[in-house]
C-alpha cells in the first residue's frame, strides 16, 4: 500500500469504529440508560477502551454524540416526509414514529426535555433543529386542513415530548400506547374531520 | 396537669411537629427535588433533626409519607367530585387540577411514574387509590357521555401522567399548558359533542 492508501485505510477505520462504538453505545445507553458503563461500550464494540477516548474524550462526549446522530436522523426523517403528499398522515406519521422510537431506544424523551432550556452544545442545536422540522410538518398540516390551526407548537411540541416520556418510562405496551396516541391525534384533528367514531 | 393530660398535650404536640415537618418537607423536596436535605427540612420546620428522625427514621420515609399525604388528598379531591351533578366538568376539572398541582409541587408525576410498576410500600397503595379514583371519575363522565366510552383507564391515565410530568418538568408557561391539554380534552371528548372551532 502507498503511504496514501494507508492513510487512507485508517481513515477508513477511524470512520468505522466511530460508527460501531455509536452503534454500541445507543443500544448500552438504551438498555442501562445513561448510568451504563464505557467499558461496556468498548467491549462489545470490540475495541479496546483508548480507542473509545480518542473519539469520545468524556462519557458525556459518547452521550452527546449518541444523541446527536439520534435527532439527526429523525429530523432528517422529518425533513423527508415533508416532500410526502399526504401532509396530515406525513405529520401524524411521524409522531408516532418519534413515541414507537422513544419506547425501545434511548431516553430521547429525557434528553428532550433535558435539553429544553439549554441553548449550549452539539445536542442542543441538533434538538433544535429536530424541533424545527417538527414545526414544519406541524404547519404544513395545518395548511392542507389536517391539523387543527390553532395548535401552536409549543403545546404540540410538549406532547410530543410527553408521550415519547410516558411510552419510553411507564413502558406502556404497544396497544395502550396507541390508544394513547389516538386521544392525542383526535384532539389535534380539525372538529369537523373527525371520523364518526 | 394530670398525667393523663401531660400525655395528651404531648400526642399533640408530636401530632403538630408531624404536620409542620410534612408540610416543610412538600415544600423544600418540591422545590429542590428529592436532592433536599432532611437538614433543611428540621431547620425550615423550627425542629431538631432527632424529631424530624424520632417520625422519619429515614429520608426515603419522609418522601414517602410526603406522597402517600399528597396522593390521599388528590384522592379525596377525587372521590369529593364523585358527588358533582356534572360528571364531565367533575372529570375534566380534576384532570386540570391534578397537572397544575404537579406543575408547582414536589414531582408527583415522576413520584407516579416510579411507582408505575411498585405494589409494596404506603406510597404505592396511596397512588393506586388515587388511580382507582381518577377511574371512578372517568366511567361516571363517560356515562353521561362527557367523555369517549372507547377509551380505557391505562391511556387516559398515561396521559395525566404525562402531562403532569411535562407541565412540571419542562416548566411550561401556564397558556402552554391549558392548550395542550385543551388538545387532550378535546380528544378525549366524543366527535358529536366538540364544539366547533
Amino acid at each position: 500500500m502507498s503511504e496514501r492508501e494507508t492513510g487512507r485505510a485508517q481513515r477508513v477505520d477511524a470512520r468505522t469504529n466511530r460508527g460501531r462504538i455509536l452503534d454500541v453505545a445507543e443500544e448500552v445507553f438504551g438498555r442501562g440508560g445513561r448510568s451504563a458503563s464505557t467499558e461496556e461500550v468498548a467491549r462489545l464494540a470490540g475495541v479496546g477502551i483508548a480507542t473509545v477516548f480518542r473519539h469520545f474524550p468524556t462519557k458525556a462526549a459518547l452521550v452527546e454524540a449518541v444523541l446527536v446522530r439520534r435527532f439527526d436522523r429523525l429530523r432528517e426523517h422529518a425533513e423527508a416526509l415533508l416532500d410526502v403528499a399526504d401532509a396530515g398522515t406525513a405529520f401524524f406519521d411521524f409522531f408516532s414514529h418519534l413515541v414507537a422510537d422513544a419506547a425501545t431506544k434511548i431516553a430521547i424523551g429525557e434528553a428532550l426535555q433535558d435539553l429544553a432550556g439549554d441553548t449550549d452544545g452539539d445536542a442542543a442545536t441538533a434538538s433544535l433543529g429536530l424541533r424545527r422540522a417538527f414545526g414544519a410538518l406541524l404547519r404544513r398540516a395545518q395548511q392542507t386542513g389536517a391539523v387543527r390551526d390553532d395548535a401552536e407548537l409549543p403545546e404540540v411540541y410538549a406532547l410530543l415530548v410527553a408521550t415519547s416520556r410516558a411510552a419510553a418510562q411507564a413502558h406502556l405496551d404497544e396497544e395502550v400506547r396507541a390508544r394513547m396516541l389516538a386521544i392525542v391525534f383526535d384532539g389535534l384533528t380539525p372538529a369537523g374531520r373527525l371520523p364518526m367514531r
